[in-house]
């Protein structure tokens, strides 16, 4: 129920990701309006395609969507995580508000052995250098062992999104040099150097679409800061592209040429097509879509659950964690 | 002595400015070095154009730059700031590194009184929608009544950088509403409502490039994160693009159609263009340009030192924090 074309965009794209990878959907909200928009798309219920009755709906532009997740028990993602708790489902999947997520997950899944913080991570897919960042909204105001713990999710994380043996990590920070930085960051940089994982120091801004690293790790706000500052500045420069290339007949003609490559570009760099966010730390897999997730993004996120679920992700990260410590 | 490229491009860029725009510059440095350097680019010592002694030198790649201009009073940005104080220039220039033009700034122009914290500003040349950052990375760890005064501070440099009689303010943070956020931009909102600025709320990473506000306050260890951000970010997209152009024998046509209109974007965007970085909060104008200037840079900073001098910033920024408070 939750995302801005809800629930016609999720039900198209789990549609189609049970009709062509076979995926097992589960789709909770209300029966009603669910089996309404099953039906509006030539499907109904049956094996692998279940609705399951979540009968408490979070009001659109709610102005505290955890706290609505928390105060009822029937959200449609409050019942996708539960369902993951209970073993019924594998992975649970989300467009609505990233804080309701992110509550749900963490209330209904619980947090695994050794997590004190889960944070959402993401993957930047700049082609040639495909980073995770890490946190990317969980968690607005951390301590230093907070960092530490990301870090060992986020190289987790990486090992299986982007298919690494040994990721490498950095801390995003205003310098290289070790002692740089605000009093979080100077304070978590010998833990990163004494967690389980490949650190290799900090890491400034500019290092994140092009640096040698694979982790980029960061408190919850300066990540979320960055993660939106790039879907701005990425939108913002094709509109400035668009304004060159209409400059002349002439431009107009070289952007047809150029057109099919940038729109590439343009795919290329979406998260979403990535997979979206994921909140990592919990006893489950939990994506958080994009709030204008299309059936496209929800395709592809499920896909991403699928994948994520069969690389044995939260087994990872939970024997990282005992075996390692750090978090 | 200060740059990547000192003291070549650094003479050459105020040599310029001296010939072009009549700019009395006093170029502190070894006068051995300076004045050789003047010599190679068939200039001397004159009226407006003269050498100032600044025996010492901060070896380029120092571990801390600020340390070493605290240990010395002999550095060429130090003497360029001392200048100032005395009343022997009107302001400060230097492509050093940012912590020790910082840390001579505060040391040897002293800060205004009412100011706690100076801070970083910089102009993001956004075509259709320039916007001031403050602040880009003098204060790694602040208190909420400290982005009040970024605020305060960030609002009257857009008044003379943009030209705009009621900067509009917003506050940096991961969501729209009042309340969301880490704890001190939670604190410092009900701070920025009673600043004197007009304050319209909460901005997010997006609204950077694109949002309708003339001024983003941050603390400056977010504010430097985005900045070297979206260098790298254009930077990167640039190189994509690039790709793109390359593909094939049409596209390589099709990029010198566009190329000029490329470049010039790519040149709007320059913060560099738009004069860099400036410290505000000390009693005298402090540009910090980057430290890979060229002498096109450097002149443009010396413009830009010119006609923030010629705009009276230091007495409107005294005059509105005695007469509103706030700082």
């Amino acid at each position: 129920m939750g995302g801005d074309n809800a629930p016609g965009a999720i039900v198209a794209g789990s549609l189609r990701a049970h009709r062509e990878l076979g995926v097992h959907v589960l789709l909770t909200g209300r029966p009603d309006v669910v089996r309404a928009c099953l039906k509006e798309q030539g499907a109904e219920e049956g094996p692998g395609l279940e609705v399951v009755d979540a009968p408490d709906v979070i009001p659109s532009g709610a102005a505290d969507p955890a706290r609505a997740v928390r105060s009822t028990k029937g959200a449609s993602v409050s019942v996708a995580a539960r369902l993951v708790r209970e073993g019924r489902a594998d992975a649970a999947l989300s467009a609505g508000p990233t804080g309701a997520a992110l509550a749900a997950g963490v209330l209904e899944m619980g947090r695994l052995p050794g997590v004190s913080r889960p944070a959402i991570t993401v993957v930047l897919p700049f082609p040639g250098s495909p980073k995770v960042l890490v946190d990317a909204g969980a968690n607005a105001d951390v301590r230093p062992e907070h960092l530490a713990g990301f870090a060992v999710l986020g190289s987790v994380f990486a090992e299986v999104a982007l298919g690494l043996a040994e990721p490498r990590v950095g801390l995003l920070n205003v310098g290289e040099e070790p002692g740089k930085g605000n009093e979080l960051v100077r304070q978590a940089f010998p833990l990163l150097e004494k967690a389980p994982i490949r650190f290799l120091g900090n890491v400034e801004g500019r290092d994140i679409p092009a640096g040698d690293v694979d982790v980029v790790v960061t408190d919850g706000f300066t990540g979320n800061v960055s993660l939106k500052l790039m879907e701005g500045f990425a939108r913002f420069l094709m509109g400035q592209l668009l304004g060159v290339f209409s400059a002349s007949d002439e431009a107009r003609a070289a952007l047809d040429v150029v057109l099919p490559g940038l729109l590439e570009l343009r795919e290329a760099l979406s998260p979403e097509a990535a997979g979206g966010a994921q909140l990592l730390g919990v006893r489950g897999v939990c994506i958080i879509a994009h709030g204008s997730s299309s059936a496209e993004a929800i395709f592809a996120a499920v896909r991403v659950a699928a994948q994520t679920v069969d690389a044995g992700l939260v087994q990872r990260v939970t024997e990282r964690l005992s075996g390692g410590g750090a978090s």
